[in-house]
C-alpha cells in the first residue's frame, strides 16, 4: 500500500475548475500533494494545491510534462489531450479513469454507439460526420422531425445539445460531427454516481433527481433521494451499475438518465469524475463525491455513499443580461435560512448561466428542504457590479 | 452590507495551525480572501490562502505590519501580541474577537478572577506571581495539596496543568506566574461552543462531552451529544452564554466545564476561537464551528447549530516512542469503517502526544459511533517512519 498521507507522493489533477477546487479540499484534509493544471490564470483551484501549472489542456506535450511530474493522474473535465494521457499509461503513470475509458466517453457518438454494444438501454440515434450529412438524411426522410440534436464533441453545460423541432432549428447548429437522437417522453430525469476502485470495490450512491432550467438546458434543483418508487430506483442503480462495469471505470461515475413515460430506465449520457448531480453530498452523505473520488482513484477502502438527511442543490448560474464583475445579491438573506449552505466557485466575471456556485439545502424533511429550496432560487441572483 | 464573496475584501488570520487550515476551506467555499501570519514554514495553513506571511505572533511590528494588509483581524491561537492588536483597532481595523475580550483571556490568572468579578461559577483559586510564591504559601499552610496548577500564560494542549499531589510534583513545573485551583472531584467534563456576531446574535451548539487521556492530559474522545440529562445540559449551554456576553464575545467562544459531583457547572476555561472539541461538527452539524465561525466575525447571518446525526471525534496525537517523519499506521483499515472521517493536518514531523489529526465519527446511533470510534482509537498509530 502506497503511504500517500503526508508524504512524496503527489497526485497530478488536469483541469482546475470548481470540481477540482472542491476536490482540493479533500486531499488538504488528507495532507497529499497535488499538482494542478489548467489553462485559466483565476482557475478556482489555483489557491490550495501544492504545485499550479497554467497550460492548455488539449496539448500534447503540455499534458505530457504535466502529467510526468506526478505519480497518478486525473481529471476533472473530459477535454483533455487523450495520446497524451495514453503515452503517461505507457510510461508507468496510473491514470484514473484510463485513458482507453475517457476515449469511449469523450465523443458522444463513440459512447452512444458503446451503451449500444454493452445490451445498454439508450435512446435510438443516428451518427453523422457533419452536420451536412445530417441535413441531407433528413431530407431523405432518414430522420424525422422532432428530434434531439448533439454535438460529438466539446458539449458542457448544455452546450452541443439541442431539441430539433423545425428546418430553422438547424441553422443554429455548430458544423461538426453529431447524432440524432429519438425525443423520447419521459417523466423525470435521474444520475446515479457509481464510485469503484482498481481493486474493484463499488458503492453506488442514491437516485437523484433532477429539474432542468425551462431554456437555459441546465440543472435548476438537484434532489437526493429523488421522489420515485423504491423498484425504479433499484431500477436505475443497477443500470448505472452495469455502465460502470461496462467501462471498466475506476474513479466517480454519473450516469445521467431518464424515465419514460413507460417506467423504462434510458442513459442519457455519462461523466466520468465528480458531478453537479453529487454536489449534495458535501453536506448530505456520509462520504461526499470528491472524498469518495480521492478514495477511488487511490485504491482505498470506499466510503459510505449514504445520506444523513434529504439533500437538494440548486445550482447559482449568472443572471441574463449580466456580464462583468460579479455580485451575490441577497447571499445574507439566504445564509439566514437552516440548513442551506451556499459554495461560491470564485470566478470574478460572471455571464449569463455561467456555472458561479452552488447552495445545498438539507433537512430531514425533504418537503421542507424543498420549500427552503424554491426560497433560495427566489432569493439570490448572480448579477454584476454596476 | 460589505460584499465578502469574490471581492477585494480580506480577512487577515494570526496563526496558521490545523484550526486555521480547517477555517480556511470555508473561506475558500465562500471565496474571501485570507492573508495568514505563521513562525512556521510548514504550517498547514500555508496551502490555501491567498498570501502566507512566515512571522512571529508575539513581535508588535510584525502582527502590526501585516494586520494593516487586512480589512479584519481574526486569530485561531491565543498567544499573539496583543498591544498589536490594540493599535490595529485604534487605527480602525476590525479584529474579532477583540483585543479586550483576548486580553481578559489570554492570561489564566486573569480570566479566573474575571469569573469570579462577573459571578460566574468556576472552581476556589489563589493567584501567584512565580512559582517560589506558591511553593512559600504551601509551607505557610495557605494552600494544601493536592490541587490544580496552571500556570498563567503559555498553555496549551495539556500542557502548563498539572495536578500537584505531593511536595516533589513542585519540582516539574515552570517558575513563572501561576494559579492555584482547588482539585473538585468532577463526574465529567463538558464543553459548549457559543457563536455572536457584532450585531449580537448569538446560536449555540449542543453539549459536548469529553474524555481525557489518563496521563497526557489530551482529549481523548469527544462526543456529541453529551450523555447527560437535559436539564444538566441547559444549566451547561445557559452558563455558556453568560461567559459570553460576559466577555463580549464576537466570534466563537469554546467553553470548557466541570460537571462535579453535586451536579454543578463550573467554568474550567475558555478558548476564544474554534475549538478542538467542535471539530466534529464538521460532519455531524447543519453549521460547522468553522463556517460558523467565519459568519460570526464578518457578522453574517449564523447558522443552524443542531446536529445531523451523532459524532465522535477521536484526536490523532503522536505515539510516545515516536519522533521524527510521520506515518499514519492502519489509516486504510479505519476507512473501511462506516462513518469515519480522518482530518490529516499536514505536520510532517510526529512527537509524542502532539496533535497531528483527527478522526470524526458519525452515526445515528451514537452508542453505535462509539463503538466504532473505540475500534479506530486501537486501529490507527501515529507513528514515525523506521
Amino acid at each position: 500500500m502506497v503511504n500517500y498521507f503526508s508524504s512524496d507522493f503527489k497526485l497530478g489533477i488536469l483541469g482546475g475548475g470548481q470540481l477540482g477546487k472542491m476536490m482540493l479540499y479533500e486531499t488538504r484534509r488528507y495532507d497529499i500533494q497535488t499538482l494542478v493544471l489548467d489553462p485559466s490564470a483565476e482557475a478556482p483551484s489555483k489557491i490550495s494545491c501544492n504545485y499550479f501549472e497554467m497550460g492548455d489542456l488539449m496539448d500534447y506535450d503540455t499534458v505530457l510534462n504535466f502529467g510526468r511530474k506526478a505519480d497518478v493522474i486525473t481529471f476533472e473535465i473530459e477535454g483533455i489531450n487523450i495520446e497524451a494521457l495514453k503515452q503517461l499509461e505507457k510510461e508507468g503513470k496510473k491514470t484514473y479513469p484510463s485513458a482507453a475509458t475517457l476515449e469511449k466517453i469523450q465523443n458522444k457518438a463513440i459512447q452512444k454507439e458503446f451503451y449500444i454494444d454493452n445490451n445498454l438501454p439508450t435512446a435510438p440515434f443516428k451518427r453523422f460526420d457533419d452536420l451536412d450529412s445530417l441535413k441531407e438524411s433528413i431530407k431523405a426522410g432518414m430522420v424525422e422531425l422532432p428530434f434531439v440534436w448533439k454535438s460529438a464533441t466539446g458539449g458542457y453545460d448544455g452546450k452541443g445539445v439541442s431539441v430539433i423541432r423545425k428546418q430553422e432549428d438547424l441553422n443554429e447548429l455548430s458544423s461538426g460531427e453529431c447524432i440524432a437522437e429519438n425525443l423520447v417522453p419521459f417523466k423525470n430525469e435521474l444520475a446515479v454516481i457509481v464510485a469503484r476502485n482498481p481493486s474493484g470495490e463499488t458503492k453506488t450512491y442514491p437516485v437523484v433527481e433532477m429539474e432542468f432550467h425551462p431554456t437555459a438546458n441546465q440543472v435548476e434543483y438537484v434532489i437526493c433521494p429523488a421522489r420515485i418508487d423504491d423498484h425504479i430506483a433499484d431500477k436505475a442503480r443497477k443500470t448505472a451499475e452495469l455502465v460502470s462495469e461496462a467501462f471498466e471505470h475506476v474513479g466517480l461515475l454519473a450516469v445521467e438518465m431518464f424515465l419514460t413515460e413507460d417506467d423504462e430506465i434510458l442513459i442519457n449520457e455519462v461523466a466520468p469524475r465528480p458531478h453537479n448531480s453529487g454536489h449534495y453530498s458535501i453536506e448530505a452523505s456520509y462520504t461526499n463525491q470528491f472524498e469518495q473520488q480521492i478514495r477511488a482513484i487511490l485504491d482505498l477502502p470506499l466510503g459510505n455513499t449514504d445520506s444523513k438527511v434529504g439533500g437538494i442543490m440548486v445550482n447559482l448560474v449568472g443572471a441574463e443580461g449580466h456580464e462583468g464583475e460579479v455580485q451575490y445579491e441577497n447571499i445574507e438573506k439566504i445564509m439566514k435560512m437552516d440548513g442551506v449552505t451556499p459554495h461560491i466557485y470564485g470566478k470574478k466575471i460572471t455571464r449569463p448561466f455561467r456555472k458561479m456556485g452552488h447552495v445545498t439545502i438539507v433537512d430531514k424533511d425533504l418537503n421542507k428542504a424543498r420549500e427552503t429550496a424554491e426560497k433560495v432560487k427566489n432569493s439570490i441572483r448572480v448579477i454584476s457590479k454596476k
